[in-house]
């Protein structure tokens, strides 16, 4: 991680240890919050909130809500979906998994917490945002973690398990899986600017599913390549539960192609906004470079 | 039902099955969003919303998507609520609860869904709410529904399963359990008026308060004396848990005096409103005569 992104994650690891303080939550359902949160994580989607936001001088405060709602939203969706009826996993970012350090209900509860907490977090006054912008940001994020995005995504997912899915069919359920939430990091962190000219958003939006759907592959890759001590989480799961995936339907070597040539569109898709975006590309890099 | 409570609901079942028409959410989410919500229910939430909405003359337009976001906040706890290793119930609404008529992750995921459709909801254009009010209504219903709020309730109430507690912690765990939610329908409804004096705010919160924790207490008297069949869901289900509850921290003659207590100061703290709260009033009946 470069000095930018290296500052930004400790940034939002503090500005989450804030916003999971509050005294009137019961103490057991805090513990639980912080224990996932806190974990730590790549924040990417943090990352991509401040790196979208610095390209349209977004003010700081602004941004540091909307990078804690949608860690929040991350990681409830990771508890859960972590749980015995959904992947069923006990490990995550290298830790026991929330309901094998807590229980099941805990683990239900926590995550339904950090969800209304995103929304608690960018409607907030303190947040400096504008009555409007808290409005489309809302809006936005609600719909990409939403019926029609990320937990659409997870849906197919568990219906495509076992199922031999072609190309066109993966890429839909990485695209609301994984490519949502994203595709929302990078709207929601613009969408902070007092003025966001509509082919802005547009290079964003083209900008976001490169990555989005680069990140999906590389997991993909990284879960055939890489061990459970690098990931964090349990390595060969996919296969291991019949899921489709791009190693499987396309190779291994064409896999890493792809990701290098989603990197290149997404890069070329913010060329023209000039050294503002310096940190998108290098975010993009991230994507593409990670081991776990 | 009164007419005015049975338009309102009819009202309700129309709005949330056009609001869960969406062709672009995966099938069986689908199916299992819409299993649940339009079962019915007595949508006591959103004629609160709409009795509130009527004493500020709030457009029906603003009012119809708050009480939907009500009722799909409701819903998606209840669906939580009945998993296995929640209160683990098999019957809700008088039919089987979504984890035994669809399985467990499809549960989970109908519920998280229904909680972000909520904050789509109330953040998107077509509602005729002015971005002041989406922001004001997103922030009080995500207080209310999260970890101080409904969720914080939720963990105090597993915790106090086999506890002996007394009154002052009982209030407390039905206070955010049940009572939040209550009183976001009524402080939500009630902003979406265009001018909201905070006298009527104050007076409004009681009325919430009152009603909120009464509905609780009449929840466990029903318990107690309703059968399974009147109820909807399983009878004698807080006893066999170990639950604290009124009629056993009080008796049943005295929860039930409790009961019209909080009705008659509910129906006081909006008396000086004048014509326009009528509707409340009934409401507020409507909480201590239910018989499910």
């Amino acid at each position: 991680m470069n000095p930018f992104q290296q500052e930004y994650q400790a940034r939002t690891q503090a500005n989450l240890d804030a916003a999971l303080s509050n005294p009137d939550t019961p103490k057991k359902l805090r513990s639980a919050m912080r224990y996932s949160v806190l974990a730590g994580g790549k924040r990417i989607r943090a990352l991509l909130v401040y790196a979208a936001g610095f390209t349209v001088q977004a003010p700081l405060r602004r941004l540091d809500a909307v990078a804690s709602a949608l860690e929040c939203i991350h990681c409830y969706s990771l508890i859960h979906d972590d749980l015995p009826a959904m992947d069923d996993d006990n490990l995550r970012r290298g830790q026991a998994t929330s309901h094998i350090q807590f229980d099941e209900a805990t683990a239900i509860l926590a995550g339904d917490a950090l969800h209304a907490l995103a929304f608690e977090l960018i409607s907030a006054e303190s947040t400096g945002l504008s009555d409007q912008q808290s409005r489309a940001i809302t809006h936005k994020l609600a719909s990409c973690a939403g019926h029609t995005g990320m937990i659409g995504g997870q849906m197919l997912d568990i219906l495509a398990t076992e199922q031999n899915l072609d190309r066109e069919q993966l890429e839909n359920v990485h695209r609301r899986k994984t490519g949502a939430l994203i595709n929302a990091a990078v709207i929601c962190g613009t969408l902070c600017g007092d003025q966001v000219a509509p082919d802005l958003l547009a290079m964003m939006d083209k900008y976001a599913n490169c990555i989005g759907l680069a990140f999906q592959v590389m997991d993909d890759v990284l879960d055939v390549e890489s061990s459970t001590e690098v990931l964090g989480k349990s390595s060969g799961a996919d296969i291991e539960r019949g899921k489709s995936t791009y190693p499987a339907l396309i190779g291994l070597a064409e896999s890493r192609d792809l990701a290098l040539n989603l990197y290149q569109q997404a890069v070329e898709s913010i060329a023209s906004i000039g050294d503002n975006s310096a940190h998108l590309a290098d975010l993009a890099a991230l994507v593409i470079n990670r081991d776990h």
